[in-house]
């Protein structure tokens, strides 16, 4: 409390003393000092939101790559349907073949060829075997395939098996792939091009799937223009918007941009009232400066019940985070800054967005192992995540891709250090600093 | 060879004497059973494409994510374009306050505020500091901030400062991001997120990036229907167009579907010779049974020159994979095994893909490292790739996700098997398994 207290003093101070407009808010201060560990905030961010069933559409399945299911898809018939071949040889009875060998062959009467794509018109009768090719349908009563390779033409219309088959051997039987009515893709599950052409043999060509939440985008600071627009002295371009907006895509969701906000207070619960009746989640950065930043935090409390749930996360960069659900919404408050708006919304914005998806199959992060190229300090008790350039290896092996992280210690308010790395390493609170050569996960953007 | 030549004897002898129909190609044996390494196989391939310079488009810098760039971009301007503060503090000159403490403070007259996004109206001499919000304008003569937990108020007008601060120190120069004119963006990166943001602060709002290649997909065998339909007894449904063309979006390409081809050698040179007309690449697969198989080859080989340069990879699933450089213009033909389709197109369609589109910057593969749950056989001098499933290890830690790879052993003709995993296991050529517990790298899908 102390130091916020003593800048909160010397402000009022300022303020009062020389008339500048100074905004401050003691009702914020208590939170703001209560620093919660990322994961923690992430559980109870995600612990206070209500159960909702996602809202569904249909899509072709042809367009469901990394849609996420909204029911559970099951196999409306077997698959195959029908007996296959899996090598390209004889159908036969297996009993015909038991016993045989190199030096003892056994002689089989060819009935015929089984011709791709159809029904063989005829069977399969003890003493006799049918020509069949990879993916043909077994005659009636066959019930193994033996290898071409494992067969020689004895004469004419007759032909010597050299090796024994078991029943069932080298076929694929009704239902071994797939059973009529098994679950194919979970609810909840992110649709790959695998479980597109798993769709495709069954023939499933619509999927039921989350549509994507609009997620509403609020920029503020009083020095933020437009992109297209040229900044004069003391102004910045809008990065937050569009960088969140892109990361809100790429995370399945529909972005909703409302803009640069003044920092007015009214003007801002204005448009964040509007943007939370609209949208399914709100993230809202703030502006550069304290009063910006308080601003927000004001702002996200006139939201709705419960309200914030944290301000202020032990992570560097994104110290100033507050997370809060209103009205059963999530709404994220982020640091202006790029770079932590950045890393704080894929530890915030991406989980909420995916429990707003109805993800229920957490996958593996987007990651790889990498050795550090030098050690890296990182102060005990708080959280740290630090950008890192990849740099392959020249020991990389035949077997395992080998990656040399290569930190970028740059202010983290410059946006091109992101710019410049491949993805980022945490340091846990507990841990004073990583050693160079240590192995360690790099998420990468 | 000899057992090819069996197989080829038997089928012949069949093929005279009984009169089914059988295709037979000797000219392709060969090249069949010199089998390549996968990492030759690809070296190779890349090779032989020509240098070319991809076909450009411009895009909206907010629809440009996971697009590749066709031109570097370099800063139009320089990052910040004004000297910013990176803190709440006072503007000052650093010498004002060398040597000064707790015990022994500076004192400064407060000239005003900077107010955010503007030009401050006031230069800063001599005993003087000004009151700066982060990212305010440095006034005219500051060169430093302290910050406001380092300074008190002392009285109307005069603020204590408490700790000396360096030039330079708590904020950012003219420049310090981004040079004008540096290389923001090189050529050929796959644009993220944070580019985006970057992009937008330097007002940049289109950018040249690679035209999507078109990527010719065939399909062929004479028991293979279209989606859509029921299939009789005998028949299969399209599964390789559809799961190709989704991995073909995916990897930045534009599918373009020929359908499903019969097996006749003519209908499918035309088809093909049409699709190299009207595409940058062409993938075939072929039909399950060998003579489709054979067709297939046969069609790849009459395409154009240099023609077929690897008929047979040393790799399982996926042996049957035909890599050719035809007019310049890369052709693929797949297994029919949907498996091995999918592990083979990673494998060389991918990496094509990437080359039309002047990838430069190969990233990592997305990939997680997980430990095996049981010893995994695999034949020596023969790559094997295995799909396993991730399972979240017990023992995980608070700083390594901990994967468990739990190895799905199913015949590789069937679709569902790749399904159920997350990602494939590789087992290079020089070993013969690999022991349960052993870390190995999973490549997601």
């Amino acid at each position: 409390m102390g130091l916020r207290n003593k800048r909160g003093e010397a402000e009022n101070r300022i303020s009062v003393e020389m008339g500048f407009r100074i905004k401050f808010m003691n009702n914020l201060m208590p939170e703001f000092l209560k620093l919660v560990p990322p994961s923690e905030a992430l559980a109870l961010l995600l612990r206070s939101l209500p159960d909702q069933v996602p809202v569904e559409e249909s899509v072709d399945v042809l367009h469901a790559t990394g849609r996420i299911t909204a029911q559970e898809v099951r196999a409306p018939h077997a698959l195959p349907s029908f007996p296959r071949s899996s090598v390209d040889g004889y159908a036969v009875h297996a009993s015909d073949t038991f016993g045989v060998s190199d030096s003892i062959p056994g002689y089989l009467t060819i009935a015929g060829e089984v011709p791709m794509g159809t029904k063989p018109e005829f069977s399969i009768e003890t003493g006799q075997a049918a020509l069949i090719h990879t993916g043909g349908m077994l005659p009636q009563n066959a019930d193994a395939v033996v290898m071409l390779e494992q067969t020689e033409i004895f004469r004419s219309g007759e032909i010597s098996i050299l090796r024994a088959v078991a029943p069932g051997e080298n076929m694929i039987l009704v239902g071994e792939d797939v059973q009529e009515g098994q679950v194919v893709i979970p609810c909840g599950f992110k649709v790959r091009p695998v479980e597109v052409g798993g769709c495709m043999a069954l023939g499933i060509t619509q999927l039921r799937v989350a549509k994507e939440p609009k997620i509403g985008i609020i920029s503020s600071g009083d020095e933020v223009i437009p992109p297209e627009q040229e900044p004069g002295p003391g102004q910045v371009r809008d990065v937050n918007s569009h960088s969140l907006s892109a990361l809100v895509t790429e995370a399945g969701g529909e972005p909703v941009l409302y803009g640069i906000v003044q920092d007015k207070l009214e003007v801002m619960k204005d448009i964040a009232t509007k943007a939370l009746s609209e949208c399914q989640a709100v993230i809202i950065t703030a502006g550069s400066s304290a009063s910006a930043r308080d601003m927000t935090a004001e702002t996200i409390a006139s939201l709705g019940a419960p309200g914030v749930l944290v301000h202020g996360v032990n992570i560097r960069p994104g110290k100033p985070t507050i997370l809060a659900v209103c009205d059963g919404k999530a709404v994220i408050g982020l640091p202006g800054n790029p770079v932590s708006a950045m890393v704080v919304a894929g530890l915030f914005v991406v989980p909420s967005i995916r429990r707003l998806l109805g993800v229920k199959v957490e996958p593996p992060s987007k990651s790889c192992l990498a050795r550090l190229t030098i050690n890296i300090p990182s102060q005990a008790g708080r959280e740290d995540w630090i950008a890192v350039k990849l740099i392959p290896s020249a020991d990389r092996s035949d077997e395992l891709e080998d990656w040399l992280a290569d930190p970028i210690f740059a202010k983290s308010n410059l946006i091109f250090s992101l710019a410049a790395a491949d993805g980022l390493v945490r340091i846990p609170a507990d841990v004073t600093g990583l050693e160079a050569g240590k192995q360690v996960q790099v998420h990468l953007f």
